[in-house]
């Protein structure tokens, strides 16, 4: 079906919305009625402050579905603007909408189908008979402003899924209901991962012991693949005076820099949204030979950046943003070569996170503009057809956005699906001729001269934290063993059990295994229920058996039947499941 | 001898000074000459802008011993003002001095001795021949305004050290110049550590690769140290809204804040200058049982304090402080237990960075002054007791502050003499009731009820930056293998064998030993020379025989001889020098 056709079957299908409602309340008052992405809702004013929840959903819809039934053709007629006021004399949003479409000097068209007419523009199947009402289900209510200001009257909009098959609805509806299952500000609370505090401030999450464990192992393992490959961190202070941000430019163009601290003595500091000019500054503050490049400088430091309360969400949308961000100075005929080593970063990183579906958009430059970038055009042509090279060489999907990329250089974004198929963009990897120029980088050239180095931005995870909450969802929480911050959960039997427990803990501790006790005085049951919602993956009863050294009996996360294993075994198969990054 | 001996020597040396330089250029402005550590000053306005520099020292000093040698005895003798003024009636300063005196109220007096005379309250020896001339040296010059203000003139301050033998003043002559040496900014400069810069700001030092690999190698041993003793890191965020400063109170008190960063749609924002009260709060966010306690959380994070500008140096006095926080929630029967265990911890870190020179000293509680101190005065009481305990039975020397305790809670400080004899203070164990009941924080008992816990502060480097700054100048750059930065040089002899030391690069690389190789087109007697000046432990040339294979000549820093070894044998005692952290 195409995408015409199914904004058609979804725009009829919100009249027959419209027609089901004033079935039920002839008195309500019509707003407006457009497709959405999946659906359509239509916006009403109910008569005499009546209100519709949730619960009305399954009465409407079975309106609805007895008028579809009934397969009204779509019949459209153009009309004056007097006739088509006196036909919506009672509906005063209409009415609002006339004047002001006929103002414009809009035609305007009255849709009849069956019994119901609307002012609409068309766009409809030939006959509600079209409409799949195996696919189509009334899902939600929320209040809207006519018109989305709240000088308006509020209004109760119904939403609407529609789908061409049972299927289709079906699959959304679950996915729907896992997202909600996994979102991960609900399992950042149950999980005790990280919390947002009204006296700290939105956007600033703070982390539990279990989410900074979980924070440090995604960050150590970027920062050991990194350091493999021959990158160095540095340290830079997360504020600097004004001054830099002249240099670079970005005090006039970036905006969600945070105010500045005006002190008398001296001039403003600034919280730094982003790293490159430190980067940069500490290039400057030596000489570099050609020998030397390429420097791999890496630093993971937290940025921050003033984003609007509103657009703030628990991890994926905050101020505080921790970046693995990497700058490497190259010569020219070292882009290749570097892209290439970033790439199998790239692509080793998204293995490991067991993200296996993902694609890259490669911006390049405008031909038809070429007097819009600035650089060396052999490097931007050069670098160009690397790119695409490099990656069509690793056989991954990939769009070119030709014109998109920035002034300053070629880009490659890396966006990612998740387990429930929701696409996140992810790495980045940059090509910066502005920076170097404007920072008047350098290096001596094996002949003695001065050239100027390329500067190549790269982050992977992107930020920690917007990483984290895709991660939690990814996993719904229940992560592989080596991100798991408690891998085994010891459950004592009895009061007499507990000194056995901390024993084993000790042990598994000495052999790397993160281990917790549960030594609450409660049963058994409670205890591995609780580590259950916990989604530990393992759990070990500890009793006579255990302590004595007999097999243990071990519950595995997400299986029925519990494995039975000696100690040293299972201390064995953990160690592999860690140090391999078992998926 | 006492303090007040060499405080009488030390002024009469002062006078001794004056009268050379009267004695040498007659015209001469005598301002003031008062004692200070290790010697005296005196500051004078030459005349006709003669400017006198340290090459005149020698000869200044001669004629002052010469004087000296004279055994002319002090004598007093109280003077009116009238008089005081006759005498000095050349001395513009004097006559400042003496208006300010007698409009105080002042007793004036003039001290003659030999052919000198000074207005001057005393406190001399009581002939000059007890000024021992073996321990005196005119050392340094500066300039100083009349009265520390730049609206005066500027004068000539010449300064003396003088001590009471002559091996004395060799020790502390060379204890300086090793100091000069040692200077971390120097050093932090040479051997590529950290920079400081004007785009960035004062107090905010960058630190290149080999300065992060050291900032990282000392907070990684902390952090895991405290890991094995069940310490858990948390992460909090830079800044905060002002709301929590004022929940702490902060906002009121602490003067070494950034000003705020100040938002229309919301209240102000502030950088952090400590952690405490975000640590606070994540407490507060749940509630806990008293099974749960001790909560031993940590963070390594940067705190930023607006410290004046005039007394920032290098990395030991900065605006940026990466800390190594913890704070203990416990109940009051575990304090004892918890500080124990910190002094484990404090114990350990001297050991590891070779500071066996220190002393604490606990501050308790003044018994007098009762009513100034918060919290239950059953938990000071025990907890003094126990911190007094605990130091003794380690043999730690110790004094005992009374008084000195902060309202909320007793406290330990750690002074460390490095190997030049100074002392720093580095770690610091605090008791806290006040921010819990500030934060009303809360533990159910076990009987139900609600308890307060007490905070415990504990930061053991203090910051990381001062740390590195004192730890620098303490090994004068020369690190142990395992905080090198490049543990082993590989210097190959000529162009072709640069991959044969790549190829051993990679090789120690794999055994976690940081190589480095210097592929300069240079001698190797250079190649040496300058691993030998970044102070590298190891340096191996490699030639024919390194890479076939045969025995290794290995240089090892600051012995004369090379060790001949297998490249297994000498991987071996690198891998025992680092993972032992051998001193």
């Amino acid at each position: 079906m195409s995408n015409e056709q199914m904004e058609n079957i979804r725009h009829s299908a919100a009249h027959m919305l419209a027609a089901a409602v004033l079935e039920l309340y002839p008195e309500t008052k019509l707003a407006i009625g457009p497709t959405i992405e999946n659906g359509f809702y239509y916006d009403f004013l109910f008569p005499n402050g009546m209100v519709i929840s949730e619960n009305d959903l399954p009465k409407i819809e079975e309106v609805m579905k007895k008028i579809i039934s009934g397969n009204h053709k779509f019949v459209g007629r153009k009309v004056t603007a007097a006739q088509a006021k006196k036909e919506e004399k009672d509906q005063p949003f209409k009415l609002e909408l006339i004047k002001e479409f006929s103002g414009d000097g809009q035609e305007l068209t009255m849709y009849e189908s069956g019994p119901f007419t609307d002012l609409c523009r068309g766009g409809h199947v030939n006959s509600t008979k079209e409409i799949p009402v195996d696919g189509l289900k009334l899902h939600k209510v929320a209040g809207a402003y006519w018109r989305g200001s709240e000088k308006n009257p509020m209004l109760t909009r119904i939403y609407g899924l529609l789908f061409s098959t049972k299927k289709e609805l079906e699959d959304y509806l679950y996915q729907l209901e896992e997202a909600k299952k996994r979102d991960h500000r609900k399992l950042g609370k149950e999980l005790e991962l990280f919390a947002v505090l009204d006296e700290v401030g939105p956007g600033l999450p703070l982390f539990y012991p279990k989410g900074a464990l979980l924070r440090r192992t995604v960050e150590n393992f970027i920062i050991e693949m990194q350091e493999k490959k021959g990158y160095e961190p540095i340290w830079i202070p997360h504020i600097t005076k004004g001054k830099l941000y002249e240099l670079s430019g970005h005090l006039d163009k970036y905006d969600a820099m945070y105010p500045p601290m005006e002190l008398k003595d001296e001039a403003s500091y600034y919280l730094k949204p982003m790293n490159c000019p430190h980067f940069m500054m500490l290039y400057k503050t030596n000489s570099h030979s050609y020998r030397e490049l390429p420097l791999r400088w890496t630093c993971t430091t937290t940025n921050y950046r003033y984003e609007k309360s509103g657009e703030l969400s628990g991890l994926t949308r905050v101020r505080s943003l921790t970046q693995d961000d990497c700058h490497v100075f190259a010569r020219p005929d070292q882009i290749e070569n570097e892209i290439n080593l970033m790439l199998d970063m790239v692509g080793e990183t998204y293995r490991v996170f067991n993200f296996t579906n993902f694609w890259v958009r490669i911006s390049t430059h405008d031909p038809k503009n070429k007097e819009k970038y600035i650089g060396d055009p052999d490097v931007w042509q050069q670098s160009e057809v690397a790119l695409s090279r490099l990656i069509v060489s690793r056989g991954w999907k990939h769009e070119i956005g030709v014109g998109e990329a920035a002034f300053y250089g070629p880009k490659l974004d890396f966006m990612v699906k998740d387990v429930l198929g929701r696409e996140w963009q992810l790495s980045t990897i940059q090509l910066d001729m502005n920076l170097p120029a404007r920072f008047e980088l350098e290096y001596v050239d094996s002949d003695g001269a001065k050239q100027r180095p390329v500067v190549i931005h790269r982050a992977i995870l992107g930020s920690t934290e917007r990483f984290l909450g895709i991660l939690i969802e990814h996993y719904g929480g229940a992560f592989p063993v080596w991100l798991s911050p408690t891998q085994v959960l010891l459950a004592p039997v009895s009061i007499k059990h507990v000194d056995g427990a901390r024993k084993i803990f000790a042990e598994l501790g000495e052999q790397g295994i993160r281990a917790a006790i549960d030594e609450a005085d409660e049963t058994v049951g409670n205890k591995v229920r609780k580590a259950v919602g916990q989604k530990i993956p393992y759990i070990v009863v500890v009793g006579d058996k255990e302590i004595s050294g007999e097999d243990w009996m071990i519950r595995v996360r997400g299986e029925k039947d519990q494995i039975k294993m000696s100690k040293e075994d299972f201390v064995n198969k953990l160690k592999k499941e860690i140090s391999e990054r078992v998926v």
